[in-house]
C-alpha cells in the first residue's frame, strides 16, 4: 500500500483522472462499503442506510480540515491544537533517511525530540489542507465549446492556469484545478500550505515495519507504522482549529469507521482494451524494472552495513512496489475478474486506437521521458535544472504543466534540498539503468555515448564528473537560468540536454496520441453516465481528499476466519516463530520493556474501508470524529482495489491508537507527546 | 563460478563446442597463464618455458586418473586410496538438501559420518574418471565426406552413436565422442563410471559459503567450500590406484600450480556477430528471468524459516547465476574488451545469418524447448517421461541426442530419484513462469489454457492435480511406455504433451537454422587455423577434462595490492565488521573453538589459473602432484574468462588445504577423515 516516493509522480499523471462508470458497479455501491467519496458529494445516503449514521456538514468540515496531505505521496492528520501531525513511519521515512548519518541511523534507532527545540526541520517537505472547493466545470466547458481536440486542450490548460493564478493571488492559498471523472468535472481546490514541517517522533523501523516485505500486504500484522511531525508557522508551532481527538475507548467488530485521506490512483473505469494495455504492457514493463532493481539494490545492501543504510529506503520502496504490482497484475490475469467486469465492455472499444498507438512507444516513453533509463538523483536534478531553465523562457500557459508558476517554488526547493546523495549509490543505479537501456536496444539515439564506454564506465564518468551534488552549484545554475545551463560543462547537465531532445518528442507523442484522445473518450463516457447517475457516484482516485466508510471486520482465507484485531502478545509470538531474525527482529527497547506492556493491547486492525496507495497515513476515524487508528496498508486482496473493490476480501490495515499510546508511554517515555495527545 | 545445477544443461549444449581461433590470442598464450588444455595435447612447452617444469606423461596420467567429474555439473578429485572424493560444498549441496528434513537441515548443520556405515548413499549421483581417449576425427570425416550439411549431420550423429555403443560393449566403460574445436576434432572418451556415491562429510553452509552472495566472486574470501564423498563398488569403498596426496607444506607467492577439472563452457572464439547476439539477446533474456526468480524466491524464503529451507538451494543457484551473468554482460558491454578482440573480426561475418535467424525465435525456444516458462520439477518430470516414451519408439540413431541408449539409464535414474518435491515451491515457480509466459505475449499457442485460469490458478491445477510427485506413479508410467503416456489423465502429463508439440518444432528450427550452420562455419574456421597452428592450441571448454597452469599471485584493484592468501584471523575480522549477521554468521562451532585455531592458518588463496564454471571442486595441484587447494570460485574479473582471459586481473579462488585440515581436526573432530588424508 505504501505509496512512498514521488519519483513515480508521472505514473500517477498517466492514469490519474479516470471516470467512474458502470451501472452494475454503481448499484453494488448501495450494498458494499465501496467508494472513495468527494467531500463535496459525500456518501450520506449510503452511510445512513447501511449504518444509520448522519454525515453532518459540521462533522465533514471538521474531518476535512483535520486531514493533511503529507509531502508528495502520503496522507496524515492533525492530532493536536499545536499542529502535531500523525502519519505513517514509512511515509516519513525519507526524512529519517535524510537526517541519518553513519553514526546515527535514524531509521534503525528511531527519533524522539525530547523538547520542542529538538524538533528537526525537514527541508523541502510541505503539507497541505483542503480549505475550500468550487466547481469550475461550466467555466471550462464554455472556453472549449466547439473547439478541436487540440485547441480545446490548449484553451482548457490556459484557463486553468489563469484561474489558479488569480485565485492564489486573491486568497493567498495554494490553488489547483483538479480533474475529476476523467474530465467530467473540474473542481478548484484551495489549499492551506505549511512549508515548515519538523520531525517530532518516530519509532525504530524494526517495529514500524515489523515483518518487513514478507508480511507486507498480509494479515495478521504487528506494525507501529507511525511517526509524528509538527507544522510550524513563523517559527512557532502552528495553531490549528481543527484536529482529531484521540479515542481511548477502542473499537469492536462491526463498528462504523471512516478513512479521510488522499488515495493516489484507481483505474476502475478503464475499458477492456485499456485494461488489456495495463495487463500486457504497463505491468510487465514496470515489473521487469522492479525485479532488476530489487536484485541490484539487495546485492549492494548485502556487501556492508553502511551500504545497507544508504540504500535501505530505496530498497524498501522497490520491494513494496513490486509486491503491489504483482498483486495487481495477478488480478488482471484472473479471468474471473474480467468476467465480473463484462458490464464495462463497449463495442467498439474507443480505447483500442490510443492503447495500440501507445504500445508502440511506451517503453521509450518510460525510459526517456519518465527517466527510468537514467535512474539517479544526479540525473533527476540535472533534468529538473534543464527544464526549469527552458520552461521559464515560455509564457506560463505554454509550459509543461508541472513547470507552471504555482509549482515553481516547490520545484526550486526540491532542487536545493541538500539531503545527502551517495556517489556509490548513484553509480550503482545509473549503471544498472543504462545497462537496461542498452539491453533493450532503445539506446540508438544515444549510441555515441556508448561507443567509448560501458554502462558502468559511463555512469562513473557522469556521476563522478558532475558537480551537481554540491547544492551551491545547483543554486548557481538555478539562478543563472537558460544561459547558465547552456554554458555549463557539467557532464550530467550536457547529458540531460541530450536526453531531453528525445524525451520531449516522446512526451509530445504521449500527449497527442494517447492522453488527449483518452481524455476526450472518458469525458464523453462520463457525460452519458452523469446524465444517468448525477452526483451520486464517486470519481476514480486522483490523490485528492476523499472519504471512505466501512466497518471493523475480519475475513475468511482458505477456510479460516481471520480476526480483525491483533494484540501485543501476538506480535511477540510471530517474532519468536521467526527466531527474531530480520525483519522480525523486535527492537531491544521492546524486549527490555516487554513486561511493562499489557499483552492484550490492541496492535493492528482490519476494516472494510475502500482505500488505495496514497491513503498511507490516513486517520481511521470513529463516528464521534475521533481518531481510532492509522491506515498503513491493505491486505493482499486490496491490491485489486485498483480495478475492483470486493467487500468480502479487501481490507485496509491500520495501527490501532492503543498500541501507539501504550508504546509512547512504556517504551519510548514520550511524556511530552502523550500529554499533548491526551489534552482535552 | 558455481556451476551448480544441470537444469541449465541445454544452455551448455547451446554453446558447448566452440573453436579456439585467434592468431593474436594464440601468441599471447605464450606469455600468459591462459588456456584450458586437453590432457591429450598438454601445454608442456609453455610450462617448461615459463616455469621450467617438465610435464611428464607419468605426472599427467596420475593427475588425470585422480580427477573426477562430479554429477552433471562439478569437478572433484580422489584424495585417498579408499575412494574418498573431495569437492566443493556447493557442488554437493543438492545432496545435502535432498537428505535434509524439517528436523535436520543438513545445509545448516553440516554432516559427518562418524563411521563408514554412517555414510549416506546419494541416489542418482554419478562420478566419472577419464580412463582413456582416442582421436576419431578421421573416421567421422570419412563418413561425412561430400555430403550435404543435413546429411553430414545425420551421418556423423549415427556414426558417433555406433562408435559409442561398440566401445561401451567392448570395454564396459562409459563411452562418449566429444566434439572439440567446434567440430574441428572429435575425440572418443572412455570413462570409468561410479554409480554408488556416498556422503561422508560437509561443514555448515554458513562457513562453506561464508559471505554468501555478497562476497561471491569477490576477494579476499573466507570459505570452507568443501565436502567429502566416497565412491563405492560392490557395496565397498572403491579401491583407487590414483589419488592426490595431501600437501602439508603450504604454498607461497609465485609457486607453480595446476588445476585439473571440468570447465563447462567458454566462448572465446565467437565471431563479432555471435558476441553481439550474446550481448543483445542471450544475456538480456537470461537476466530478465534470473532477476524475477531471485525476487520471487527471496520473497518466499522470507515468509518463514521452513520456506527458506525449502527454497535455499534454488535461491543460492539463482543468485550465483545472476551475479555471473551480470559480470559477463558487463564484459560484453565494455568497448575496450571488444577492441582487444578486433583480431577475430571476419568480413563478411559468417555468423550474421544464423544469429539473426535465431534472434527471431530465441525467447520462444527458451520458454518452450528449454522449459523456462514451466519452471517446476513436476513439469520437468512430465517432459522427461513423455520424451523417454516417445523417443524410445525410434531407432537409436534417430533419437534426440540425450535420449540415445548410452544416456537412458541415467535419465531413468533421474526420473525415479525420490528426493522430496514441495508442492508450495512447485506452485510458486510454475505460477511465476506462467505469468512470465503470459506477460511476454508468447502464450498464444496455449491460449486455451489461460482462458479459464490465471497463471496461479493454472499452476495450482497442474501441480495439485498431478500424481507425478509419487515415485511409484512415475515408475509405472516409465514402464508403461508410450501407451501408458498416451492413456494417462495426469494433468501435467497432458500439459507436457501439449507443450511438446510446440517445443519440438522450435528445437527443429534451432537445430536447422542455427546449430547446423554454426557447426559448419566454426568447423571451416577451425580447419584454416589447424593448418596454421596444429595441436599447439586448446579448444573452448566443453565440460571435459582440462589442465590449467598458473601461479599463486595477488592483484591490483583501484590502486591496492590484494594479497593472495587469507587466514583465520581475517575471517573473524570480516564476520565482526558485518556483526556476524547472515551470511556472515560464523557457525557456533567455530565461535566456540576459535581459540583452538591457529589464527595464521591459510584460509583461501588466489591463483592465475584460467578456469570457468564447472571447474568448481577441481583440485589445485602443486608441481609434486599433491593437492594444495580446492577451487571454488573466480574473482569478479574472471567472469569475462568466458570471452577473454586477462592474467593481470583474472583469478581463481581456492580453499587452502590447511584450513580444511585444521577445521577437520579442531572444529569437527573428524579423526577418521584426517587419518585417511594423512595416510602415506
Amino acid at each position: 500500500m505504501r505509496r512512498l516516493f514521488s519519483s513515480r509522480l508521472f505514473f500517477s499523471q498517466l492514469f490519474s483522472t479516470v471516470l467512474f462508470s458502470a451501472a452494475v458497479l454503481f448499484l453494488s455501491v448501495l450494498n458494499a462499503d465501496e467508494g472513495m467519496w468527494l467531500f463535496e458529494t459525500p456518501p450520506s445516503k449510503q452511510v445512513k442506510e447501511k449504518y444509520g449514521f448522519d454525515l453532518t456538514d459540521k462533522w465533514l468540515e471538521h474531518v476535512r480540515l483535520s486531514s493533511v496531505r503529507f509531502g508528495r505521496s502520503g496522507s496524515a492528520s492533525f492530532v493536536s491544537a499545536n499542529g502535531l501531525i500523525m502519519t505513517n513511519h514509512h511515509v516519513g521515512a525519507a526524512q529519517l533517511q535524510m537526517h541519518s548519518t553513519p553514526e546515527n541511523n535514524m531509521l534503525k534507532n528511531g527519533f524522539y525530540a525530547k523538547t520542542s527545540t529538538d524538533e528537526i526541520h525537514c527541508k523541502g517537505l510541505e503539507c497541505i489542507v483542503l480549505n475550500s472547493f468550487e466547481d469550475v466545470t461550466d467555466i471550462l466547458a464554455k472556453v472549449t465549446d466547439g473547439l478541436s481536440l487540440e485547441a480545446a486542450a490548449k484553451a482548457r490548460s490556459e484557463t486553468i492556469s489563469k484561474i489558479e493564478q488569480e485565485e492564489a493571488n486573491k486568497t493567498n492559498l495554494h490553488c489547483e484545478v483538479v480533474t475529476l471523472f476523467q474530465g467530467g468535472k473540474y473542481h478548484l481546490y484551495r489549499y492551506k500550505k505549511y512549508t515548515d514541517i519538523r520531525l517530532v517522533w518516530a519509532p525504530e523501523q524494526d517495529i514500524a515495519a515489523f515483518g518487513g516485505d514478507p508480511d507486507n500486504y498480509e494479515y495478521p500484522r504487528y506494525c507501529v507504522d507511525c511517526s509524528f511531525f509538527r507544522a510550524y508557522e513563523n517559527d512557532k508551532p502552528a495553531k490549528v482549529e481543527h484536529y482529531l481527538k484521540w479515542s481511548t475507548n477502542g473499537v469492536k467488530e462491526n463498528d462504523l469507521v471512516f478513512v479521510s485521506g488522499f488515495p493516489g490512483t484507481t483505474n476502475r473505469s478503464f475499458t477492456r482494451e485499456h485494461l488489456k494495455f495495463q495487463r500486457d504492457v504497463f505491468f510487465p514493463e514496470r515489473l521487469s524494472r522492479l525485479y532488476r532493481r530489487e536484485v541490484i539494490y539487495s546485492a549492494f545492501a548485502e556487501r556492508s552495513l553502511e551500504n545497507r543504510r544508504r540504500i535501505s529506503h530505496d530498497l524498501d520502496a522497490v520491494k513494496n512496489y513490486r509486491k503491489r504490482a504483482i498483486g495487481q497484475l495477478d488480478g488482471l490475469q484472473t479471468p474471473s475478474l474480467w468476467k465480473s467486469r463484462n458490464e464495462i465492455n463497449i463495442q467498439p472499444d474507443p480505447m483500442t486506437k490510443p492503447c495500440s498507438e501507445l504500445s508502440l512507444f511506451y517503453t521509450d516513453y518510460c525510459y526517456f521521458e519518465l527517466g527510468e533509463a537514467f535512474n539517479s538523483q544526479t540525473f533527476r536534478l540535472a533534468r529538473q535544472l534543464v527544464r526549469l531553465a527552458q520552461e521559464k523562457e515560455k509564457p506560463n500557459a505554454e509550459r509543461m504543466r508541472e513547470y507552471r508558476d504555482g509549482n515553481i517554488d516547490s520545484l526550486r526547493r526540491g532542487v536545493l534540498n541538500d539531503s545527502p546523495i551517495y556517489e556509490d549509490v548513484e553509480v550503482l543505479k545509473l549503471a544498472d539503468s543504462l545497462t537496461m537501456l542498452l539491453d533493450s536496444g532503445k539506446s540508438d539515439e544515444l549510441a555515441s555515448k556508448f561507443s567509448e564506454f560501458s554502462p558502468k564506465e559511463l555512469a562513473e564518468k557522469l556521476v563522478f564528473g558532475s558537480k551537481l551534488r554540491d547544492v551551491a552549484v545547483r543554486r548557481k545554475l538555478l539562478e543563472g537560468g537558460i544561459s547558465a545551463i547552456n554554458a555549463s560543462d557539467d557532464p550530467m547537465i550536457k547529458f540531460a540536454i541530450d536526453v531531453d531532445s528525445i524525451a520531449r518528442r516522446l512526451r509530445k507523442n504521449y500527449e497527442n496520441d494517447f492522453e488527449a484522445p483518452m481524455t476526450a473518450i472518458y469525458a464523453n463516457l462520463a457525460k452519458e453516465r452523469f446524465a444517468k447517475f448525477g452526483n451520486t457516484i464517486y470519481p476514480d482516485a486522483t490523490f485528492t481528499l476523499r472519504l471512505s466508510y466501512g466497518a471493523v471486520r475480519g475475513y475468511e482465507e482458505t477456510g479460516n476466519y481471520i480476526k480483525p484485531v491483533t494484540n501485543v502478545a501476538g506480535m511477540f509470538e510471530r517474532a519468536e516463530s521467526m527466531k527474531f531474525k530480520e525483519p522480525f527482529n523486535t527492537p531491544q527497547n521492546w524486549l527490555d520493556n516487554k513486561n511493562k506492556l499489557n499483552p492484550n493491547t490492541a496492535f493492528n486492525l482490519v476494516t472494510t474501508n475502500d482505500i488505495i496507495g496514497g491513503n498511507s497515513g490516513s486517520p481511521l476515524i470513529n463516528a464521534k470524529g475521533e481518531v481510532v487508528g492509522l491506515v498503513f496498508d491493505g491486505n493482499i486482496y486490496s491490491l485489486s482495489n485498483n480495478f475492483i473493490y470486493t467487500e468480502t476480501l479487501s481490507r485496509s490495515v491500520s495501527v490501532h491508537v492503543d498500541i501507539i499510546l501504550e508504546s509512547l508511554k512504556k517504551i519510548y517515555n514520550a511524556e511530552r507527546i502523550v500529554n499533548e495527545l491526551m489534552e482535552k
